[in-house]
């Protein structure tokens, strides 16, 4: 797929225009190639930064010998272009200013924009007041097993070492803490394939699948409150399907759920929740990822919050979608999400980020971490 | 897919092992090149017979200038195979004698060794009371656009002239009358697309199938008396599919849904039947094809009914599965379904067909078509 050449990313030059030089280089789960090599071949361009690479994940890292280190994630593929496609970049007036309109960017080359600023500034012009970890990747938006942040934990853990995370994805700008997990299982009904012309020799799998779906249609989400945090649930069909042929009764029916659980339980008290919703089925647990609590009572954290709050005026929320904030929380370390642009247009059709918000996560990030 | 050359007929010799070497040549919708041409060449073979060809269909006709001309046809395709493949044909002792096993030996391949036996004598050996056309074709087993026979009737109706017609499809060796009409409809719901971690932001398409999905499941097919014959009907969801990615809330559902009709309705009252039972759903039409009443009452069907009592003592019966039947009937030539091996079992795992069948289907036709 990587048959063009990495386009040279300007990291010292206008946010809005690094924004829509990494969206045009599309970057779709599996196909981050020529992304990665961009970013490398840019921050390879900076003395004071050590560069690592693995797979289609790039490690940035600062060496100035202070007391504490900070790590500032995000992921470098997308969920799948629309069609027609919605790249290049397109500006357009918003009610706050322009807005950059198309894939990724929201989910989050807006995130990973400001990353890449920050990291070709701190520690050559400024002093930080931590070291600094910068770290993009690939395989987010695809099932956990691939995780390009996972295989990193995996294969280089001491390139993720630090006291805190921050992971840019969207938030609007401000903070995030914790985020849902997220289950997927299969929940099967098997049927007696049959010629349909006789169907009542055989048992319709499709059929049978009514019940699976009434249950979904008819399940109310809970919202929970966890350290002060509302986490709003989610139990969704992603997918079905069933059937031979046009003139077979099918013998199976398979219906993919994604479950998004608050932090309050573990991912197998998720499971047996699920499990107990669809009593009665067959159930096979396919994906999985724990969720993680807020965080926010961690000191590096609160000082975080208080420069987000200085520059935007924005109050600490729970998240919503499962982050790799999960896996840092899983490594002992406390992680936020704080990204631009709206969570709520990730994936959608008419993705799109205002062009002050990328300022706004910029210079928050920036205060906090030249605040000595 | 034919890359090994046609094998050679014996169209004089043992009818079961003429069965299993038709079997033999698997010939799947779509691939029935090479049987088609083992077909043809046999047939060439004799000088009794003019030979036609169209696509993978291959007609043989008697020229003997006699008053009547009885049509018997029957299709050379087949469901798909089992895994693993339930080929070569395998001979097992069954209840009432040998039983030959495997893909095709009831839908229909035992009724085209009879048509092929048949053919090879009727105007060589014996003079037959009427001439005869024999007609064999591809895609039976498919969307009703692609039949065979269908082709045949734009292409060349000619061919198929005559004053009843016979289908050899698997009626356990008994006269089944007219056939059930077959719709095929797809059943769509839409929503809107969102990430499945804030799924109120979007519509779930597959949750709101349940109710299709309930409609299925909750109804009840009729059987309904037509010219004293027993039509059993069946509707049945043949295929469903949702779903964009596993983080996804999916904008459409397709349930494709498959209606087995009694003839006493047209394809037209057929289809407001089911746009009826759907309503408030978005129903296209994909696919159909009308049934045809059982016509017992034409002089030539009622002496082939009165020659299989006599060989069998079988009483007619009503077809249930769709069959060409229909397309003579749409003709105006009367015709009726005779042929080896048991419906129930066509497309199934354990498809088997008696050899006593294959050899009464053929004394009866043959009794019937030397009658004088």
């Amino acid at each position: 797929m990587t048959s063009q050449p990495a386009p040279v990313l300007d990291l010292r030059g206008d946010l809005a225009a690094l924004v829509t030089a990494l969206c045009d280089v599309p970057s779709v789960s599996g196909d981050e190639t020529r992304l990665a090599d961009a970013v490398e071949a840019a921050l390879r361009g900076f003395g004071h930064l050590e560069v690592l690479r693995d797979g289609d994940a790039v490690v940035a890292r600062t060496h100035l010998g202070l007391p504490r280190r900070v790590v500032v994630a995000g992921h470098l593929d997308t969920v799948p272009l629309t069609d027609p496609p919605n790249l290049p970049v397109r500006v357009l007036d918003g009610p706050a200013g322009p807005e950059l309109w198309g894939r990724g960017t929201v989910d989050m080359k807006a995130g990973v924009a400001v990353q890449l600023a920050l990291a070709a500034r701190l520690g050559a012009d400024v002093v930080p007041a931590a070291d600094l970890t910068w770290v993009f990747y690939d395989h987010e938006e695809v099932a956990a097993n691939l995780n390009g942040l996972g295989r990193l934990v995996r294969n280089h853990p001491e390139w993720l070492e630090g006291d805190v995370a921050v992971l840019c994805e969207p938030t609007s700008g401000g903070i995030e803490g914790g985020c849902n997990g997220t289950l997927r299982v299969e929940v099967r009904t098997r049927g007696v394939a049959a010629h349909s012309a006789r169907a009542w020799t055989g048992h319709n799998a499709i059929h049978d699948a009514a019940e699976v779906l009434a249950r979904l249609a008819a399940y109310t989400p809970r919202t929970v409150d966890v350290d002060g945090l509302a986490y709003r649930e989610s139990l969704n069909a992603v997918g079905i399907r069933g059937g031979i042929s046009g003139n077979v009764v099918p013998d199976e029916c398979v219906v993919t759920v994604n479950y998004r659980f608050a932090p309050d339980k573990s991912l197998a008290q998720a499971e047996a929740h699920v499990r107990e919703l669809f009593d009665g089925f067959e159930v096979t647990r396919t994906d999985g990822a724990e969720g993680a609590r807020p965080g926010l009572d961690d000191p590096l954290v609160a000082d975080l919050v208080a420069s987000v709050l200085a520059v935007t005026g924005g109050q600490p929320t729970a998240k919503l979608g499962w982050t790799d904030v999960a896996r840092f929380s899983s490594l002992g370390i406390p992680a936020v999400n704080l990204g631009p642009g709206d969570p709520l247009l990730a994936h959608k059709d008419d993705e799109r980020c205002p062009v002050g918000q990328v300022t706004a996560t910029h210079d928050a990030l920036l205060a906090w971490l030249t605040a000595h």
